[in-house]
């Protein structure tokens, strides 16, 4: 299947994994592009020296296109993209801030750079900046995803936009590819749907709990990480948008931001002072990604089904299985393939 | 195009106006119906002698088959569907309620019976009584979806029932319409798009508004009235979210019911104690509504752009221009042909 996306990525299906912290490692990303889709290393918690290894380990292990993501809100996010860009990766992705500079020093070495939005504001702005395409988070989505659904997200970006959108929330299988071409799209990002896979890295426990729940089994709050945020709806979900961020949390942040410093190999003066200096708004914002980050760790690697939370889409009610990577992305194209070919007799 | 739907209720086009109150009116369905689609007519405003001389209306105006919704959580409302049932009505969409007497009724004559739903349980239930499909109504929606949106709520539905499913909730053009059927729908119905035509009843204000408005200005919240509702965000609809319903809208609750009797034609002492001896929940779900009617009359009828409040879908967004009835369905039909047939290029 051929669209916007394939040709201006390289890649043989227009299907990419999303970056996901704890997930998307580079065997994933490997395993993704191996199969001719495109995988989206994630940066979020790894530290300069770790993003450059992760990527010098993709490349070890597939020589398809790939790319990386940085969320530009978390300290150390710049530092990663210039690793990224002195590495000459592929595709960038970038959300959460302004990517102008990444865009340019991309553009230098023939690199692409993929905006992540939620509105048409910031999908301008990135069109401005020169990015090559924007991925569209609709509220299905995991993690943050805003108001607006794919359904009217995707057909109003579409509308407005010269380069083409990556449809991301509620794809999972072959209808849901098939409609996000329909909306205007010219791919998808799929997170959840790649997170219960055999090469997943995330925790046994919780690729069980992804094929029990249904579509109704998400809760979207601002009080998990301070943003819009969808996680699976669990015991440990429920406590912790309930506690929200009070006082005792704010001082939680700090043991929680100082393994964030340690994880991301920054001086912890200097995060605790650049996140200070940075305003109450923003440190108040940093405060309750660091607890967030516990809660989605221990969910993922060691599978905490009590007290961690993992960040999934609406789309988890259409798992039913743990298949492969490379099943997944095989059975989506045909699977869309076939429906498109019914609509059209359909047509006539 | 002829899908399950278009077969089932012997129309052109995969396509229905969602019963509104105050907009689908005997002239609206007719003009829906008219142009190959089906009609729905509101009676949720309408007394049981309205219902039968809006329907008496509708047959002067086509001869092609049409419908009429009932929301059985109206007081008034068993009342009217036995109207319809007298009447014939070729095809009657319950909501809020068990509707399985109804579905005998209809089956009597041939009538075909529509359940909406907002997720798999209520559905499953649907078809338990015979329903002949479902109309899913996803998080986009105007007034009340749940927080499932179209783009998962239809697969999964397609997926577990046997009767087949329209798609309500962001389809607004073509390209809404071919990602609905790819999702595994068999018709879809718009109300946000028929709402901003020529022949629809709607004040010019409104009109107006909804051209101007984008994707992200809806308001979604229970404290409108009392469901998860969506509306079109203005000072009016941000004044009721604000307000809820405390007691002062408690006591405002009984001139509005005292309007809604005199509107239903019930004795006034019959609601009164009806809602009463129905308990609690279901009284202040009722005196809500009461209020949020007449927040509604006001937008649509009086085109009350401070106080009133209009039910719109995130679809409003997508909408341009003001077309007629017939003018949406072909288009909308003739798009969805195009992305169909270029998506069926793209596969080869």
């Amino acid at each position: 299947m051929k669209t916007r996306i394939t040709e201006l990525l390289g890649i043989e299906h227009p299907i990419l994994l999303s970056g996901m912290s704890w997930i998307s490692v580079p065997s994933m990303v490997a395993a993704v592009s191996n199969a001719g889709g495109l995988g989206l290393l994630a940066t979020g918690v790894l530290d300069t020296e770790q993003t450059r290894k992760a990527v010098r380990e993709i490349r070890e292990l597939t020589d398809k296109p790939f790319g990386a993501n940085v969320s530009l809100l978390f300290p150390g996010a710049a530092q990663n993209a210039q690793v990224l860009l002195e590495e000459k990766v592929p595709v960038i992705n970038f959300s959460l801030g302004k990517g102008d500079w990444i865009v340019q020093a991309a553009h230098e070495y023939g690199g692409k750079v993929l905006a992540t939005v939620t509105n048409l504001r910031h999908a301008r702005r990135a069109q401005e900046y020169g990015c090559d395409a924007v991925i569209a988070t609709g509220n299905e989505a995991a993690a943050h995803g805003e108001q607006v659904t794919t359904f009217c997200l995707v057909p109003s970006l579409a509308s407005n936009l010269d380069i083409p959108v990556i449809a991301a929330g509620g794809v999972g299988d072959g209808r849901g590819l098939a409609a996000a071409l329909a909306l205007g799209a010219e791919g998808v990002a799929m997170g959840t749907r790649f997170m219960t896979t055999v090469e997943s890295p995330l925790h046994e426990n919780y690729k069980r709990l992804s094929l029990e729940k249904d579509v109704y089994d998400t809760l979207y709050s601002k009080r998990f990480d301070g943003l819009w945020c969808r996680v699976l709806d669990t015991e440990g979900a429920r406590k912790a948008i309930r506690r929200g961020l009070n006082p005792i949390q704010m001082l939680k942040a700090i043991p929680n931001s100082r393994s964030i410093a340690q994880m991301l190999k920054l001086p912890y003066w200097k995060l605790f002072i650049g996140v200070l200096a940075s305003g109450w708004e923003n440190a108040k914002q940093l405060a309750y990604m660091a607890n967030a980050f516990k809660l989605i760790r221990i969910a993922t690697e060691d599978g905490d089904t009590v007290n961690g939370v993992l960040p999934v889409g609406q789309v988890t009610g259409l798992l039913h299985d743990i298949p492969t990577v490379k099943e997944v992305i095989e059975r989506t194209v045909k699977e869309a393939e076939e429906v498109i070919r019914r609509l059209n007799d359909k047509v006539g």
